[in-house]
C-alpha cells in the first residue's frame, strides 16, 4: 500500500460536487445530499452568465480555428452592500459548477461581498472547450490547455472585460479561494497584481511541491489529528493495515473484508480498500469542524473525535478490523442511510485533477515511519510519471510550479515583494502542512487557527460558531477593508467602502 | 503616408544585426560594418552552449511528440570578479544572436558582471523551434510560441535550471535589457521574483499600449529632437512631404525621385521612400548619442545636429527634397561607401518582430498634428488588424499585454507591489515617451538622462562619455549592489559582493 498515487484529488472532490467532476466520485455516496442544495441558495442572488474564452492564452492559433476559443460560465451576485460604481467587486476563484455547493461553502464571500463574481475553472462544471466535456477529456492534447497558468489568465481576462462592461474600471477587486482555488487566488495577486488588490487564500498548500516541505506532511498531520483524540484510535487505525492484509492474504480473505465493511461488491484486491480507509481518515482530518457539516458528506461537530469514539468504545472482543469499519462507518455513513458501500472508483482515469496531478500539480507524498499511522512509504517520482504516462500519454513536470510560481525560500523572496495576501491555515488541516504559516511582511499575512480545519473561515456563519472562528473572520475582514481604503486612498477617490463590516453576518 | 504599419520593427533592427533578423533589412547597408563586430568581442570571453527548451511552458503536449522541444542556444561567460559560488549572476535578457553586436551594446553588463548568462530570445538567431527557421517562421500554427510569456518562461526554466547545475542554487541573478529586451527584464521581475532579485530594465516603453499613453508621443518626441537643433530643419522636413508628393505625382514623378535619393532602383510607390525618410529620422533620435557610435549605422557625435546642419547649410536655391537628401545620407551613408540605396524591403514578411506585432505587441502609432513633423496620421485599429491577417492569417489582442503585465495606472498599482526595478530612460529617445518616467516606489527606481537616448546606459563605457553619463551608471551599479547585499544580508550569507564597483570600467 502507499499513499494515494495522486492525492490532491482529494482536495478537487472536496471542491466540486460528484456532478461538476464529472466522474461521480462513489466513495462519497453523500455528496449530492438534497439537504446540502437546499440550504445554500437562500439568500444570496446571482446571474449567469457566458463569456467567450480564449482556449490557449499564450500562443497564437489562427483566425479561423474553431476551437481557440469556449464559453465559460460564470455568475454575478450583490451580496449586502453593493456600492455602485466603483464600488468593490470580490472575485470567487472558483473551480465548480454547482451554485448550491458554491454558496454554502463561501459564505464567508457571499455576506461581505459588495459585489460579487465567480468563475468556473476551465475544463470544469460547464466550462468545456471544444463543445463538450467528451471532446474536451478525450486525450492529452485536447487536455492540453487544462493548467494554472490559462486558468489564472481566464481569471485576468475576464475581469478586465467585466470592468469594461460594468463600468467599473475603477472597482478594486479582492481574490477569494480555498484550497486550489486558494493558491489560484495567492498566485493571482502575486502575476497579476494590475487585476487584483488583494487575495484571500485560504487553506492553499502553495508549498507541496518538490522538496519545500516533507514530503510525509500530510499524513504525519491526518496522523496527529488522531492521535490527538486518542492514542487508541491511532493505534487501533496503525495495527489495521496489517490486519488488513493478512485478512486479505487468507482463505477468502477478500470475500471476508467485503462483508466486514459492508461493500456492494467483492474486492478485487485489498488495496482498493485501504485506498478507501485511507481516503476517509484524510477527509476526516480536512474536515474537522467544531460545528457540524455538510460540506461533501453530513457529518457531526468534531468528526474524528466521533470517529476515535466508535473506534474505541467497541466491545471487549471487538477485531481490529471491525472497530474501522465502526469509526469510518461515522464517515461514509453518518446518515445511517447507506445499506452497502461501492468503491467503484477509477483514480486513473480522465478526471480533471488526476490531469492536472499528472501535469503541473505534482506534490510527492510519503507515509513516515513513526509519527504516522500508515504504513511506510516514500514517494517514487519514478513510478508516479509512469503512471501518468501510462493513464494519459503524458509526463509530468515536477518542477515547473516552482519555476513559474515560486515557493522555496518563499519568506525572503516576498519580503520585499509583493503585497496584499492573506494566507489563513486551520492546524487540524493536513494541507497546512504545505501552507504559509508565519507572516511574511506587513501585508504578505499568515493566519493560523489551531483549532480550524479546511478553509473554515470561508464556510458561512452560523449561530454555533465558536468565537475564535467569529474574531478570526472580523480580522480578515478589517485587513481587507485596509487594502480597499489604501485603494482608494491612493487614488483620491472619494468613495469610501464602509459596507463590509455592516453587512458581514459574522 | 502614415506611421509606419508596425513601428516596433525599428526596436528589434536596433536590437539585431542584419544576419540574426534573418529577413536583411536593406534599409540600413551599414548595419554588418565589419569594424562593429571586430571591436566587440575583445576582452570578453564566454561559451556558448545548447539548453533543451520546451516549445510550450504552458500547455502539455503528450510525450511522443517530437516538436515539444527545441534547442535553444545561451552564452555563459566571466566579467571582472566572479566570486565563485554563491556569486551573483547577471543575466542579459537577449533577443539576439551575434556576439559582437551583443557584446558591443551590453557592454555595462559585461564589465560590472560577476558571471553572465545571456539567453537568445526564441525565434531568432540560431534558437529556432521545429529544426530550422524556414520551418519555424513557415505559418501562424509554427510562429504560434512566438510570443514574450513563452519567452519569459523560457528565462526562468533555463535560469533553475543553470543553478542548479552550476551548483549555485543560492546565486542572487540580476537581469538587465535594452528596449524589448528591457520590457522583458521588467516583466521577468514582476512575474518571477523568486527566479531574479532585481532587474535593469533601459530604454523600456512597458507604456506604449493601448491608451495608456498618447499615440503620437513617440513621433512627437522625434520631432522635438529635430527642432531642438534647429527649427529651420524641423520647417524642411515637416514641409518636404508635400514636396515629395508633389514631385511623385508629376511628369516622370517616382523616377526623379529615385534619382534626387539615389535609389538603386526605381520607386514604386512614394510611400516607399517616405518611409525610408521616416525611419531614418527615427534612428537618429534613438541613437543620438553624445559619442560616435556604430550601433546599426556607424554614426558621428550628436547625429541629428549633423544631419540638420546639412539640411540647413545647403547653398541658396537647393530644393528641399536635396536638402533632406543631404541630410539623410549622414544617416545612411556616414562613412560615404554607399553608391546607391536599396530600399527593397519587406515589411510585411515573416519577419519575428512583425509577427509579434501583428499577435501581442500592438503599439498604437500616430502623427499629431502641430508637435510632430509629419503629417497628420491618426491610428486605426481595423487597418492595421486587416494588414495582420493579409500578412500572417492572425488577429492581433489588442488589450492582451496590459491584461497580461498591467500599465494602466502603474504609480498605484506597484507603489506597494514589486520591488528592484531601475527604468532607465533618456529623453532624447522617442521610446522615453512609453517609458516609466518617475519613481514608483522607494525600490522601482526611474533614471532619466535627459541628454541620454535609447539604452545609452548599456553601451561600453568609452574615455569620451560625458560625466552624466558616467555617474548615471556608477548610480545603476551602486543600486543594484544594493540588492544584491540586501539578497544576502536577508540570507545571513557570508558571501558579500564587492565585486561590482571594482570591475565596473566606469
Amino acid at each position: 500500500m502507499h499513499p494515494l498515487h495522486r492525492l490532491p484529488l482529494l482536495v478537487v472532490v472536496l471542491l466540486l460536487p460528484a456532478a461538476a467532476w464529472g466522474l461521480a466520485p462513489p466513495r462519497f455516496p453523500g455528496s449530492s445530499h438534497p439537504r446540502a442544495r437546499a440550504n445554500a441558495v437562500g439568500g444570496y442572488e446571482y446571474e449567469t452568465r457566458y463569456f467567450r474564452q480564449r482556449l490557449d492564452h499564450f500562443s497564437f492559433p489562427g483566425v479561423e480555428d474553431d476551437d481557440a476559443f469556449f464559453q465559460q460560465r460564470y455568475l454575478v451576485g450583490r451580496g449586502g452592500g453593493w456600492a455602485g460604481r466603483g464600488g468593490p467587486i470580490f472575485f470567487y476563484c472558483g473551480n465548480e459548477g454547482d451554485i448550491a455547493w458554491f454558496a454554502a461553502n463561501s459564505g464567508l464571500v457571499w455576506e461581505a461581498a459588495p459585489r460579487l463574481a465567480a468563475l468556473v475553472h476551465r475544463y470544469y462544471g460547464e466550462s468545456m472547450p471544444f463543445g463538450s466535456k467528451a471532446k474536451a477529456y478525450n486525450n492529452s492534447k485536447s487536455l492540453a490547455y487544462l493548467t494554472t497558468e490559462q486558468a489564472l489568465a481566464d481569471f485576468a481576462v475576464l475581469l478586465a472585460d467585466l470592468k469594461r462592461n460594468l463600468s467599473a474600471e475603477g472597482s478594486p477587486v479582492v481574490l477569494f479561494g480555498g484550497s486550489y482555488g486558494g493558491m489560484l487566488a495567492a498566485w493571482m495577486r502575486l502575476k497579476y497584481p494590475h487585476i487584483a488588490v488583494g487575495a484571500l487564500a485560504s487553506s492553499s498548500p502553495i508549498l507541496q511541491f518538490e522538496d519545500i516541505v516533507p514530503s510525509a506532511i500530510f499524513y504525519d498531520l491526518v496522523s496527529d489529528d488522531f492521535r490527538r483524540e486518542s492514542i487508541s484510535c491511532f493505534q487501533t487505525i496503525k495495527e489495521s493495515w496489517k490486519a488488513l492484509d493478512d485478512q486479505a492474504n487468507g482463505e477468502d480473505g477478500l470475500l471476508k473484508l467485503s462483508k466486514t465493511f459492508h461493500l456492494c461488491q467483492t474486492l478485487k484486491t485489498s488495496e482498493e480498500l485501504s485506498d478507501w480507509l485511507s481516503s476517509a481518515y484524510s477527509y476526516l482530518a480536512m474536515v474537522d469542524y467544531p460545528i457540524p457539516s455538510e460540506f461533501l458528506m453530513p457529518l457531526p461537530a468534531n468528526p474524528i473525535k466521533e470517529v476515535c469514539r466508535k473506534i474505541d468504545s467497541q466491545p471487549e472482543g471487538t477485531s481490529t478490523l471491525e472497530r474501522i469499519y465502526a469509526g469510518v462507518n461515522v464517515y461514509y455513513n453518518y446518515t445511517g442511510t447507506v445499506g452497502c458501500f461501492d468503491l467503484n472508483d477509477d483514480p486513473h482515469g480522465m478526471g480533471g485533477w488526476d490531469w492536472q496531478a499528472c501535469t503541473e500539480m505534482v506534490m510527492p507524498m510519503s507515509y513516515s515511519e513513526d509519527r504516522s499511522m500508515f504504513p511506510p512509504y516514500k514517494f517514487d517520482y519514478a513510478s508516479y510519471a509512469e503512471g501518468c504516462i501510462n493513464s494519459f500519454g503524458v509526463k509530468p513536470r515536477p518542477r515547473w510550479i516552482s519555476t513559474e510560481f515560486g515557493g522555496h525560500d518563499i519568506a525572503t523572496v516576498l519580503e520585499k515583494f509583493g503585497s496584499n495576501i492573506i494566507f489563513f491555515n486551520g492546524l487540524l488541516d493536513p494541507w497546512s502542512g504545505g501552507g504559509v504559516l508565519k507572516n511574511i511582511s506587513e501585508s504578505i499575512i499568515a493566519i493560523v487557527a489551531p483549532l480550524g480545519a479546511h478553509h473554515i473561515d470561508l464556510r458561512p456563519a452560523t449561530p454555533e460558531d465558536p468565537d475564535w472562528l467569529v474574531s478570526l473572520r472580523e480580522s480578515e475582514l478589517k485587513i481587507i477593508s485596509g487594502w480597499l481604503s489604501d485603494y482608494y486612498g491612493a487614488r483620491g477617490a472619494l468613495f469610501q467602502p464602509g459596507a463590509l463590516k455592516d453587512s458581514s453576518a459574522c
